[in-house]
């Protein structure tokens, strides 16, 4: 799968490593690809891997890993030139400057704004419920943790559950884009959890079954 | 400790139960406590376990679990006398008549209204998150099953920690009460998953620590 990971941070680095690490084609798009720290993950990531500006690393990408902060993710989508049938793989919580409540959910969420600002893309609401240590690594003893995912395309969902299943997670079809507002409260419970009781971000939540 | 279970249906059956079984004096609240289903699970229960109004069921009690719909709480709360100091166990979720939402969060919750209208009680959020099911048995395999809580109150969470690991569950502390509306979330991501994704209520979320 050719992707394009919008962002070079913890999230968008481990997910873009290891995609590549799998021998898929990452393109890291960033506002300085040619800076050190990219240079070096491009590096490190192997030869299915490269940099270059937002709008490169979109242009023959099927999917595209929104690992931006929420503030500019409409304008660098904006900018970034014809999103037709793109898979939108959105992980973006819009939380306040104090981590401590989501900008807006219960009746809307991030995902489905993206959705309605990008019709002609594909959004698939994805890996926000998850810490940057367990997307690098999703064991825990014997337990994979789950990732929570939604949309309203089923051949979409298809492919994200391939990509989520390479990296040893434990996909959960959480149903139609809709739910997106329930993982994004997910989310915040969990930022609640890790940051201000103590949990840090080596915990991730997992869905038993028997 | 002298638990007040008000409602006997699934999940005041289940929880209830398993503490009468721990040895803790359980008393069941009903509109009709002489029911035959009533007898019955009061025989069952042993010999620790009785029934009668809810009013006479909160007269001695330390803790009230709620385990009555929504819709009725504040009525029959504001009907059984004193709840001075008395822990209320607040299991519910404001959800709508078709399942599918809750009836209000994101700013409020179940429980912080609770505790708006009965500012004497110390109320706690908790077992909100699992299935009847889950409450019977809390063991899936090798892993049990996590109970998220929040309070207000460290004596009282201590308290509710202590019936929760008694009962096999993992407890998760939350934090403030204020949390609680992440909780009910999470809970419509449950009900979400087990009634309209196909999950049904043998599934159950655990936090995952390493």
């Amino acid at each position: 799968v050719k992707i394009a990971v919008l962002g070079t941070g913890a999230v968008g680095g481990a997910l873009g490593f290891r995609w590549a690490q799998q021998g898929h084609e990452v393109f890291f798009g960033s506002r300085t690809p040619e800076s050190a720290d990219i240079v070096d993950l491009v590096k490190r990531s192997g030869p299915t891997a490269q940099a270059g500006t937002c709008a490169e690393a979109v242009t023959d990408a099927a999917v595209v890993l929104l690992a931006i902060p929420w503030e500019v993710t409409r304008d660098v989508l904006s900018s970034v030139g014809n999103l037709d049938g793109k898979i939108l793989l959105d992980c973006i919580n819009p939380l306040t400057a104090d981590l401590k409540d989501l900008q807006f959910g219960f009746t809307d969420s991030a995902a489905e704004k993206l959705a309605s600002w990008f019709p002609s893309a594909i959004v698939v609401k994805a890996f926000n419920t998850l810490s940057a240590a367990t997307m690098q690594n999703a064991v825990y003893g014997d337990q994979n943790a789950s990732m929570f995912y939604c949309a309203d395309n089923a051949e979409a969902k298809a492919v994200v559950k391939q990509l989520t299943e390479e990296l040893g997670f434990d996909p959960v079809d959480c149903g139609p884009l809709r739910i997106s507002r329930h993982l994004e409260a997910l989310a915040m419970l969990y930022v609640h959890l890790a940051i201000f009781e103590g949990w840090g971000g080596d915990c991730a939540f997992k869905m038993l079954k028997r």
